[in-house]
């Protein structure tokens, strides 16, 4: 084919997202999906977008228009200074960078932390977009264990030993995509090890504000603020459509991602960030985040109760208290991939746990289920009809 | 310092960028710049974009603000399908692809197509932006000769048959940074050179609609259909805090674009690309254009003017049809770095042309002037203050 012979050896390396693929199937009519990861657009606040499009225009005119600072629209940077504050996260204005989406964050981590070969430590399950981010870079991936308290930090630390290890990938809350959130004392232990260590990690944290039930943990950086790129993601929160992530990096880790930053977009879209900067700086942000959460939790409850009620006893599932998703666990030799053929002919679609691992062979038995693009009766059927092809 | 040990090796390639740093001082109190390459924030279409806002919320809902194609948002896409016609370049919807910024273009192409130490071959002076995308990727910079009418066909031929180069990069209208444009009959012979060549070629063109005075030329998209990149910016006829970019790319190339921005961004906001939808699909682009042509002619002639009453005769410049940069060059053994710390002293800025140049060596004797954002006035006053600098 003509220019073929022009591609770049990375380029062989960047199939098609898996679960971009699977998603496509989700637009067949009649489908109910459990495949998505994205939020339901009920919890947008489009009240709120429509009083702030008015609010930005009288306030910032022509400069919400207007090429910006790579580093970030300051009035952004300086409500999310004040917000993350609740995290435990201590973070000047002037030392958190907007990236255009948390993918964006990824991929200026990926562009100057890795050479080809280099090493990245990552949770088995993990995020398959972070991977997307890193890949042109073709470094290596080494699993670390996890169980139903997040990454288990043994684990970790016997990698350090015999690795070096460019730096570490972690989401921590209601993780994608088992929906496990790191428990409070492996936090303290993981903080340790990479003080202890010298390493650098990356938290990645784009549901944890999503929390139904129970109490909130502190962050990894919160602990070991040296040693932690933070990046979060309004994604969830507000809209992904803005393409709003930011970052809070040591230095001179943002230095780095500034340089890269100025070749990959020159900066995030000002008018997006100054809605962000109106919607979090006005309380607005505090007060929409209770009422995703009356959206999200009865579609959980739902999709729990229909596993009770329906699946077979072979199959286990978690409980998570917060986030997108539910990881179901089928006996040892269940192919999740051939069940999720026959589950798309019966109109349901999941994504298949393998395909978040990066070591073949792993999690065939596992699949990933999210519950916010659905109401609660069309959960309920697309379990029953789930559990119907697995019970076959 | 800590984490020092992992940066990547490209990560040392990625210098700030030079204008960037001389933008800087551009803000200082006081400072007349002729630096920048940013429009007049007079020139955005307030009271359009009031009434767009509104409209995307009742046509789009919230579906202008979840996620989205890598594509692009199809509205968008349609919308510039049809622009584009006028430019004789003939794509469908879908072999349209948005980006975010052109800057987001160019480092797809780069993505996809540079290995370590491949060349690119580019004009002399060039987009200095264009580089920054380029660069992580390590490529070679390969000189072709340019004069009055932009790039010298037979300097790429002969390139073309010594060495094997992975595309050239060209901006044919009112280029950056020497406001000159590919003439029409050299867009003939470059389309002829990279047909018979199987070459290549990325036409960056950002700012081919503002044009003054004279005929359009045909793009060299509409001459080499099927080997030439288009990439096209709503940043100068639109507002460039939107960061909306697009490209009208050959099989395979687009296809891997879409590869390599879901690792880079997923996709390009939905909300900006649906402002620049309506914008242009409601016919408000082609009411608006004359209104930019109104803002910037005028600015343009006072430069001139200035130019002719204040310089010494030992400088040359030229006098582009549109556009936002004048280049003057000054009498061989001039050095223009040193005249910029002299000029910025009296309170005028500009860029040294040498930093436009991939050789070094080249350009110490030229300068790029910008005039879209000042007054008439502070425009003539500038050039005074600088002719002033140079008598000296």
């Amino acid at each position: 084919m003509l220019f073929e012979s022009l591609l770049a050896d990375r380029t062989r390396l960047m199939s098609a997202n898996a679960i971009r693929e699977i998603l496509k199937v989700v637009a067949r009519p009649g489908m109910i999906s459990l495949a998505g990861g994205i939020p339901s657009p009920d919890s947008f606040p489009m009240d709120i977008i429509r009083e702030l499009g008015d609010r930005i225009l009288r306030k910032y005119g022509s400069s919400a228009f207007q090429y910006d600072r790579t580093e970030g629209f300051m009035p952004l940077c300086e409500a999310l200074s004040v917000w993350l504050q609740k995290k435990g996260i201590h973070a000047d204005s002037d030392a958190i960078r907007i990236t255009t989406g948390s993918q964006g964050a990824l991929l200026q981590l990926g562009m100057i932390l890795l050479s080809k070969g280099d090493a990245v430590a990552v949770e088995a399950p993990t995020y398959l977009g972070a991977l997307t981010a890193f890949n042109p870079f073709e470094p290596r991936y080494l699993r670390v264990d996890t169980d139903e308290d997040g990454m288990v930090p043994e684990s970790l630390d016997r990698l350090l030993e015999r690795e070096r290890v460019k730096f570490i990938y972690l989401i921590p809350n209601f993780q994608n995509p088992t929906g496990r959130t790191l428990s409070g004392e492996r936090r303290r232990t993981l903080a340790e090890i990479i003080v202890r260590r010298g390493a650098l990690l990356v938290e990645d944290d784009p549901y944890g504000d999503l929390r139904y039930r129970g109490q909130s943990l502190p962050t990894v950086k919160s602990l070991a603020p040296d040693h932690v790129v933070y990046c979060g993601s309004l994604s969830k929160i507000f809209a992904p459509g803005l393409r709003i992530g930011y970052v809070v990096a040591p230095e001179p880790v943002r230095r780095w991602m500034v340089l890269a930053k100025q070749g990959i977009d020159l900066h995030t879209s000002t008018c997006t960030q100054a809605l962000a900067a109106e919607y979090i700086s006005g309380g607005f942000l505090e007060k929409h985040l209770p009422e995703i959460m009356r959206i999200y939790r009865p579609k959980q409850e739902a999709m729990l109760h229909a596993l009770d009620r329906y699946m077979p006893k072979t199959c286990r599932w978690n409980k998570p208290d917060g986030g997108m998703f539910i990881w179901v666990e089928g006996p040892a030799g269940l192919d999740t991939e051939k069940l999720y053929r026959k589950a798309v002919e019966r109109g349901v679609a999941f994504v298949p746990g393998k395909f978040f691992f990066t070591e073949p062979g792993e999690g065939n038995e596992t699949m990933r289920l999210n519950y916010t693009m659905s109401d609660t009766q069309t959960l309920d059927k697309a379990v029953r009809l789930l559990a119907g092809v697995l019970s076959e």
